[in-house]
């Protein structure tokens, strides 16, 4: 079984929304960062706090690899046990770490993020060598049922750049990265209609995204963009398909949540968020990841 | 003072060969790994090793990240060391890391590469998501100097599926990479006449390689596909310009250097692999490279 089919049913049960764990020391509750032996130990007691809040109520979880590197080792154990902590607690977990390279290489990062201690249920991939920099990591598809979301079009300005290049008349760079998808898709695909691998498509650009959701139809969409980029909710939704199919990133705004609902409650003055415990972040997160929840399950329902 | 003035003076007193460092436990001589409390620790030995014995005849090393990733946390111990070992010995260091994503993700990975335990004086990054996931990192190219070479055109087979896409006539998705570096280039620049972020641009296609050398002239290159793949020194020369511009990467020819003289002294039939020292190794590495130093310098010269 590819780990796509169990995203699809955890997508069917409990919506749409793809909790991004790009935590930063400084957004922990300062009381709660303070009382912890290190940046690294306060980090993990934060996630894990998350993680039981929105359990029921987010399809999965997407770890940014940087926010753990850049604290080094210790950085790297709480980033290898939060992955740990999603998995034991039946979650699905997507490390996001954009790796590109090829052959043996490639291989071995494979073996780092799909087995052993940073195991990962999905990576993301980044394209621009070629596929013989994608095509390894589907040893562990077939052995291991494990996944990858491979960057296509992003959410970010500079994806004008280059992805959005035009090689002929209306086709771009993501579209020959999404007609090589779509095939490697065709080629090992899940129960679910949806191939092993997916794709990163990101909700900002309104105008393409019924257009590219009809052309890959047996791509899963690991989708960027929610909120602070700019998308809303029918934006995302118009990636969706049969209501499935994709999955819509937030970070920030589930990660504070705590912090903007002390804003709004303390009527714009500003409210005392030293004294913020962990208990109530966690619980915020949740409101934040229901409200988003409900918001994409709505629109897709249009 | 950019990193990229350092590693110009480099290659002008020690030649072009980048030494790198994707050292896999198993090309390590079995006896030294058995007796060796572990692979991480077997690692990091032979690095050490290698580096001493290079260090005068190597412009620079360049540590892949994938290799020690597999190793997980103890193996990220030793890419830790091996980095910081270089460096204290005034030796140059190119993360191998191809890292690639935009903003506050993209400072963070900076961080973590270009200070703290991941120190490094280079690092390698993928431009798929476009300028905004390379100009982050500039901010330490002005506060320490730091340097990174882009993918541009590298040299496995893959690299005609999107690098190589035309997007106008005789204008290929690589170029337009190359041309937004040689803006970057231009803007930051060392005493050298290279700008401080330069390209990798394999050898492994000589019919381009006059013409591109030409037309980014302020681009310093990271050149990988010498031997292996297909590149030879004549081929790596023609990315070369006045005898400096780039350094030439080889991995396995210098780190298994000692497997491949036992082959030879052992007439063919395969000498005892298994008795080999730690110290040959280092020796032999010393040798292939030197070797390969002046092959390069030999054709430079033509």
């Amino acid at each position: 079984m590819y780990n796509i089919d169990r995203l699809f049913e955890s997508v069917a049960a409990k919506g749409h929304v793809c909790v991004g764990l790009d935590t930063a020391a400084e957004y922990i509750p300062s009381a709660e960062r303070r009382r912890a032996g290190s940046d690294a130990e306060a980090v993990f007691a934060f996630n894990q706090a998350l993680i039981d809040s929105t359990i029921d109520v987010a399809a999965c979880y997407k770890v940014q690899n940087a926010y753990y590197e850049e604290m080094g080792i210790a950085g790297l154990s709480t980033y290898a046990k939060t992955l740990h902590y999603i998995r034991e607690k039946g979650g699905i977990v997507i490390a996001d770490i954009k790796r590109g390279d090829i052959a043996d290489t490639a291989l071995r990062y494979a073996k780092a993020h799909f087995a052993g201690e940073f195991e990962a249920d999905f990576v993301t991939l980044s394209p621009y060598m070629g596929m013989d920099s994608i095509e390894p990591w589907l040893t562990y598809a077939e052995s291991n049922g494990k996944g990858a979301f491979v960057l296509m079009r992003t959410s970010n300005k500079g994806m004008r750049d280059f992805e959005y290049l035009e090689v002929s008349e209306k086709k771009r760079v993501y579209h020959v990265v999404g007609d090589k998808l779509a095939g490697l898709a065709a080629a090992h695909s899940g129960k679910c209609g949806y191939g092993a691998f997916g794709a990163v498509v990101g909700c900002t650009e309104r105008d393409e995204a019924a257009e590219i959701r009809k052309q890959y139809s047996n791509l899963f969409f690991l989708i960027p963009g929610y909120g602070a980029q700019g998308g809303a909710a029918d934006d995302a939704a118009l990636l969706l398909r049969e209501g499935n199919g994709g999955v819509v990133n937030a970070s920030r705004s589930i990660l504070k949540a705590w912090s903007e609902e002390l804003k709004v409650s303390g009527g714009g003055g500003g409210a005392d968020e030293s004294a913020a415990t962990i208990e109530f972040a966690a619980e915020a997160a949740r409101r934040a990841t229901i409200t988003m929840r409900d918001a994409i399950l709505a629109a897709a329902k249009k």
